[in-house]
């Protein structure tokens, strides 16, 4: 099966710095198909290798054309970023539904594009009326200022995310894993009764409302087997017998 | 109402331009509070107010502090970002998560950060050991190398989106409007009749297949109100008569 990934295409774009830190941003996100349409300081460039932090040696490749129209010419969807609405009927999508909706062509293996303007001027109308849609990204309306690397990063950091399966929060454990309640349960059973010892509970009538919250506290540590022993050996070190940390 | 935003930690960072397109990539996304823990060349810096293109005046505040301790003394909740698991114990959020977790509790009135390490070396495990949480943007496992900007950059966007209301896809119709189905209606019947003259239908049992086809294509292209009207022009102008456009 080929898998299908957006083509990233610049129009116009002027240092070469700029479009290898476009390189480094779309390999981050496991794109490589990387189209010039006219660099103003040709190609390749060794500003353009030097910011790429070694991108366009290990995944992404670009290639350079005369016009728009050949740089998108094998593409059946494309789409233009730009900041501003123009005075034009097109759909406007943001940066993450507009990578929803190119994942969602590319598992019809259909080949999709993104265009990005040059630094400065960004796209001209002739460009965008070829775009089947917008992306605008939605941010800070007051400062949009945004370098092309920083919209092509996030453009295709989108991209990556609509298809990411990364778990939303994941506890690491390392070695260790997690105590069991048995384990929890002695434990606090354990440092109730030392407490008890130590003059802790002041009255007996309060005693069991202390000691769940002292449970509720002590569960939301949600600890490790390990951690469960440290625990043991924190009392036994407080209660003047050795730690056997 | 006050409201919350995310604190940035910059601990031990190296170069003033670095910062500066922190404080950039902040401000594109509405975040303001800064702390620079022990910056290696001082601060203010030049390099940092030129490559931060007006952030720092228009809306970041950087302030300086000497220790990570210092730095977080005010914040309820804190995520190092790293992108090595590390042998703690430890919650590891995407940065969607992150940004949804923080959301959250920013509802209820908690003071959030976001731990950044140096430039080349990442945070060290002190500073992890102080987190809540690990923060580990899912990225190509073959090319991780993300600038400190970027790494803001898309912490930032997260946080940002996790509150957008944008719409998903909008339709921009700038002055005009969508034609009704009584104008579009009209439109095929009239091209169908100028068809028919013309010998478009060469089989007349084919035809309300035809038809039906030409209607759905048509109805594609979701024409505004004067789109209908270009496009009697274009049915006119290829008739010979003069087009009304």
């Amino acid at each position: 099966m080929t898998t299908f990934s957006p083509a990233i295409i610049l129009i116009d774009p002027q240092m070469g710095e700029n479009i290898g830190m476009v390189a480094r941003a779309m390999l981050n996100c496991g794109l490589t198909d990387l189209r010039l349409v006219r660099p103003r300081d040709g190609w390749p460039s060794e500003q353009a290798d030097c910011s790429a932090c070694g991108a366009l040696e290990k995944g992404v490749v670009a290639r350079v054309f005369e016009t728009t129209e050949e740089a998108i010419a094998d593409c059946h969807f494309v789409v233009a970023t730009t900041a501003r609405p123009r005075d034009m009927v097109k759909d406007v999508y943001t940066g993450r539904s507009a990578a929803e909706k190119i994942r969602g062509l590319e598992a019809q293996e259909q080949q999709c594009a993104i265009l990005f303007g040059p630094e400065r001027s960004g796209l001209v109308n002739d460009d965008i009326a070829l775009a089947h849609g917008v992306v605008t990204i939605p941010l800070n309306p007051d400062f949009t200022s945004l370098n092309l690397a920083q919209a092509v990063l996030l453009v295709s950091y989108e991209w990556r995310q609509a298809a990411d399966q990364t778990p939303e929060v994941d506890r690491h454990f390392g070695d260790t894993c997690p105590a069991t309640m048995d384990e929890r349960v002695q434990l606090y059973q354990r440092l109730f009764d030392d407490l008890e010892r130590g003059g802790f509970f002041t009255s007996a009538e309060r005693r069991p409302t202390t000691q769940r919250n002292l449970t509720t506290m002590l569960n939301r540590m949600d600890m490790t087997e390990q951690e469960v022993r440290t625990f043991h050996g924190i009392i036994s070190a407080l209660n003047g017998k050795k730690g056997s940390h």
